[in-house]
């Protein structure tokens, strides 16, 4: 029942693959649900409902096959398989991202940046070349890409979308801040940096920052 | 009981808060768990135990107050209480994040940005200016800065953050990819852009790329 597994549960994913790779990498054959658990800081049951509802099951008292379970959760979630996408929108943010390396363990590859600033066409951001954005719908069909991410302003986010997605784009990982109204079909990911902040926020608001800082145990 | 909230729900609090305001401003004096729960296509369950949880209570058939509940969440979250920030690692992530100004709705402010790097020092990026990491404990201590937004290289990401809790820091939101080995009295919240990837590639594997544009129903 892979499709009822929760968006958060999904995020969570990537936590317990990071630490299953060190665990290889150290030589540990299995590890329980506790100790995952313990190392993530995550309540166990959780842990053991995330891993379950992938379909992976562990062995009484011996736990998970570290390698075993990272190779499911891999495939669960798709990493091996190549996806290409265009990045639309050339700004801090998106030069930024075309330059992090975490996505290439999900398969991700940018293989083209798009803006609509004259400034910036022909501008080089690693291996590639900014392009204008009205040549990517073209481009998008050319080389079978059906995915963007997309670091454009919000005012211009839900026309850059639509031309898109009458190209074939499937999937947009929205960067922009605008709420997508797209027909069911396409997969949209909200982003908002800011979002994650909450948390931080929620756990600041429960210190005393007024406290000097020999007093800042929780 | 506000620290029975798990990660999940403080994440999900932003989205009804940026629901909410937009209630407000279109003159919607109350709605109901079911109302958010379709906006948001969350479960209804859930989204009353988000709201549970943080101690709203609605009116039987009537729902939330718009207006109660979005001021209700900013106080939880602590959203007007001003929250310094120093952003140490000038790199394109650091300066995209400087930029961006979701932030302030939570009351953080970046006051200072820092980097290593003697070509950086004294660029401008807004209204700040680079300054030498060296600096950064000073100063934190000067202007009473509790919070660090870490954007420098996973290799040097512990040394800077230690080096930032010795001077009084007690939050750091690190983007490095370093899993931080710090105090329990500081509070550290990881982020990975990949992360979210896991959502997105975990939905895209349940489709058949290879289906032509035309096929592209789920």
């Amino acid at each position: 029942m892979p499709n009822t597994l929760s968006r958060a549960s999904l995020r969570r994913l990537p936590l317990y693959m990071k630490l299953l790779a060190r665990l290889v990498a150290a030589g540990q054959p299995n590890v329980t649900s506790a100790e995952l658990a313990q190392a993530l800081e995550l309540d166990e049951t959780l842990v053991r409902k995330d891993l379950a509802v992938t379909g992976f099951t562990g062995k009484p008292r011996v736990g998970f096959a570290t390698r075993g379970l990272l190779a499911h959760l891999e495939a669960f979630l798709g990493v091996h398989s190549r996806k290409d996408a265009f990045l639309v929108g050339a700004g801090r943010l998106g030069q930024a991202l075309c330059h992090y390396h975490g996505f290439e363990k999900f398969g991700l590859r940018i293989r083209g940046i798009f803006d609509n600033d004259p400034k910036k066409i022909g501008e080089r951001v690693g291996e590639l070349e900014i392009q204008p954005v009205w040549m990517a719908p073209v481009l998008a069909r050319q080389l079978d890409v059906r995915i963007i991410i997309l670091t454009v302003p919000a005012h211009v986010a839900q026309a850059v979308a639509d031309l898109l997605v009458d190209a074939g784009i499937i999937a947009i990982w929205n960067f922009s801040g605008h709420p997508l109204r797209m027909p069911p079909t396409v997969i949209v990911h909200n982003e908002d940096l800011a979002d994650s902040l909450a948390v931080l926020s929620h756990q600041l608001a429960q210190l005393d920052l007024s406290a000097p800082p020999a007093a800042k145990a929780v």
